[in-house]
């Protein structure tokens, strides 16, 4: 199950699959799915519609079954998981990493979990019991209890002949982790370090103390902006009191990494961060019901601003034809400014002083673009409708909103993260509902009041 | 300037900067400056307004710039190199792999890189060169060429010595590359192997042939998908022939995936990917401003439309006051499904038999929503209007836009990929322009039918 294809074939074969799949030809499909790696499988699970992703799941070895869980998805895993019974999960789990294996066991109810643990021995129970009691989000939850230590007065020749009776060493392990007596954490030894200084030095003379530790707290968020900012393999997790308690690698923080940046992506459109693509129709339809009910209340607020100007648009006509401009052009500038505020925001641009120069710069933009454009869409709608005022109070009510929009795209997501909220997820339609208020408002109200 | 600071110790220095910058303290900022990480310090750039990130970037010192050059994004850096000399930009990027150093150079004319390859040895320059002849965005142009190599016969003892002799290795060495004679890609050594294993081992008894060498011609798209997959820290690189060019390392793929993320995210508001958020004002004007001449465009169209329906309106005012209900729903609904394709894309979910799935969902969700909807918001306009055909009308329309939304939102992404656009740049301004335009035609075209 674990030889190497190239993405290439990786392609072919599910689409071989696929194949095999609709014309149930299972003995083929059997065969095809243990050849696979288990990130392959995953992939062709999460890449099939509901009837058959559970068909194709089950034909896949139970013995593979738990590192093909570890692969797919949060909502995918769920889904599969609705399908196995809690006494064959505790099997099908028995050899994936603690922290994978609370990734799972976070989904099941207590007593469950109770049971999965019972039939763990001791030192793996302990491990697992470590990690489960982080939040998710933060580096307890992430880490892995993996970790090789050494203490700091032994010679390298004591660690390489450690090394050679450990026999094999975890997945992704660059360096040893040196602890005092008490497992205090006090740096790390490369394994490069290892193999090319001499091995009657000490591991406190060729030791770095250049990988602080990370507390078990810390969110993964910040986990991984640490990771990037130093090109780490793996770093040390601690608790309170600098105990070692385990170390997070590279690949669960290229997870987290990807994770965000779907989130940022999906909750734009009020997609939920990990939804699944192939989710059976009356499951999607909850979420994205609900998404678009909110955006349909603050479309009737601005209806009920339309709705205050009736009269004015019944003696004039082209206000109706017009409106929409004034409104789309404050939304498209308004995303502009939000998307622009929201990344920086993630990436930790943001302070008190350069907010004030963003402010600033982003009101500029919006005075400037409403400038040019409102002599675009004036000249086009004093010759459209032969009227010069009409022209004038659009080029207007462009200015305005479009200055409005910069003011929002910056105010807004600093306003929802400050009280906690999701920028990503409700900055948008706060920004549309306001722009589009605005616009209308400016537009039909400067026609009320100069034109008819 | 290496130890390391924690990202709250960093965030603190940052305030400090600013604030030093702010009151022109430069001894204590030029203090202050050498103490950090040269990614902080790329990081403080970053997040500075134009005058003073061009004052804080004079005081790094001139040693350093090199690498935190290396550290910054695409925008910047050639914002800064603006105000380099080319003979001082030799000396500069001494020091920096030449990975780095063929992304700095990339943004120069050909007269300045011949000019800084002439300062460097042989060897760092056929190094240079092999990076350079490759496309920044293929597996070449990543790809660092520091490996370490060794024969597949000779065995660990020797391999050990090997190391020993060098002194040190390149950073994220976490495998040594397995060549034959005529350099040809064998397989990798893990350090890991090599630490617990026995000496009297030969390397092709106990190499790995699980990482399969990666194309230098692949693009870094799908090298990071590799990565994410096979959990990989490093990969070997090779020619047409299978010759061993270099390696790349999980720490450029993290920038990969994170600027494919951000690719997504700054496209679907039509912003550049690397969009320097302090960039000056008129730089960011143009950009902007383009972004809304097109989307002016689809507005004019929009309203071109509307005005078809000029004398239908004039009879009944609450049509203008609806209208924008029914394209607002539309344009919210297919933004969904549109975000939804345009992940399943990039995570390569869609081939042909669960595409036509896919399709048949969303449309099926779209009618469903439709109808959901087209009752509430049918009701409460028969309600406000006093007007029962107008609540049926507005409702048919809601269903039709809510399909032709679903139905845009999947194959819009789909054919602009096909004919090699970027779904997430072009994808939303189409979209929006045919639920606008479906909105008010079948809204404003029944009631013109059967209303007035």
């Amino acid at each position: 199950m674990l030889q190497p294809t190239s993405p290439e074939r990786g392609n072919e074969y599910l689409n071989a699959l696929a194949a095999a799949l609709e014309s149930g030809r299972m003995v083929r499909l059997r065969r095809l799915l243990s050849s696979l790696h288990p990130a392959e499988v995953a992939h062709l699970l999460e890449s099939l519609p509901p009837s058959t992703r559970l068909l194709a799941w089950r034909l896949v070895g139970t013995e593979h079954q738990g590192v093909v869980l570890s692969y797919v998805g949060d909502e995918v895993r769920s889904d599969l998981m609705d399908n196995i019974a809690v006494e064959d999960l505790a099997s099908l789990t028995e050899n994936l990493d603690p922290d994978d294996l609370a990734n799972i066991l976070r989904e099941l109810p207590e007593a469950a979990i109770e049971q999965i643990l019972h039939t763990m021995d001791a030192q793996n129970r302990r491990r697992l019991e470590t990690v489960l009691s982080y939040p998710e989000d933060t580096a307890g939850g992430l880490m892995n209890t993996d970790t090789i230590t050494v203490r700091a007065d032994v010679t390298l020749d004591v660690v390489h002949r450690y090394l050679r009776l450990l026999g094999t060493l975890p997945d992704t392990t660059d360096s040893l982790f040196v602890v005092d007596r008490e497992d205090k954490y006090q740096g790390i030894l490369r394994l490069t370090t290892l193999l090319t200084r001499k091995w009657e030095l000490t591991v406190t003379e060729v030791m770095s103390h250049g990988v602080e530790s990370i507390p078990a707290s810390l969110p993964t968020v910040e986990v991984a902006q640490r990771f990037e900012k130093r090109d780490l393999i793996s770093a040390p997790v601690v608790d309170e009191e600098g105990k070692l308690l385990g170390r997070i690698t590279i690949d669960d923080v290229v997870d987290v990494i990807r994770d965000e940046a779907d989130r940022s992506l999906m909750n734009m459109a009020g997609l939920a961060e990990d939804e699944d693509t192939f989710a059976p129709v009356l499951i999607s339809l909850r979420q994205r019901s609900l998404w678009l009910g909110i955006n349909l209340m603050t479309a009737f607020l601005a209806a009920w601003v339309i709705g205050l100007f009736e009269a004015t648009i019944q003696k004039q006509v082209a206000l109706a034809v017009l409106m929409p401009i004034v409104a789309s052009m404050g939304g498209i500038a308004g995303s502009q400014t939000l998307t622009l505020i929201i990344r920086a925001t993630a990436l930790g641009y943001l302070n008190q002083s350069n907010t004030r120069w963003l402010l600033g710069k982003e009101l500029a933009l919006g005075a400037l673009n409403g400038l040019l454009w409102a002599v675009v869409i004036g000249v086009v709608s004093a010759i459209w409708f032969k009227g010069i005022g009409l022209g004038i109070l659009i080029g207007a009510a462009i200015i305005i909103n479009l200055i409005f929009a910069a003011l929002s795209g910056v105010v807004i997501p600093i306003f929802l993260r400050r009280i906690g909220a999701d920028p990503a997820l409700a900055g948008g339609v706060l920004l549309t509902t306001i722009t589009d208020v605005v616009g209308f408002m400016a537009f039909l109200g400067f026609a009320t009041l100069y034109l008819v």
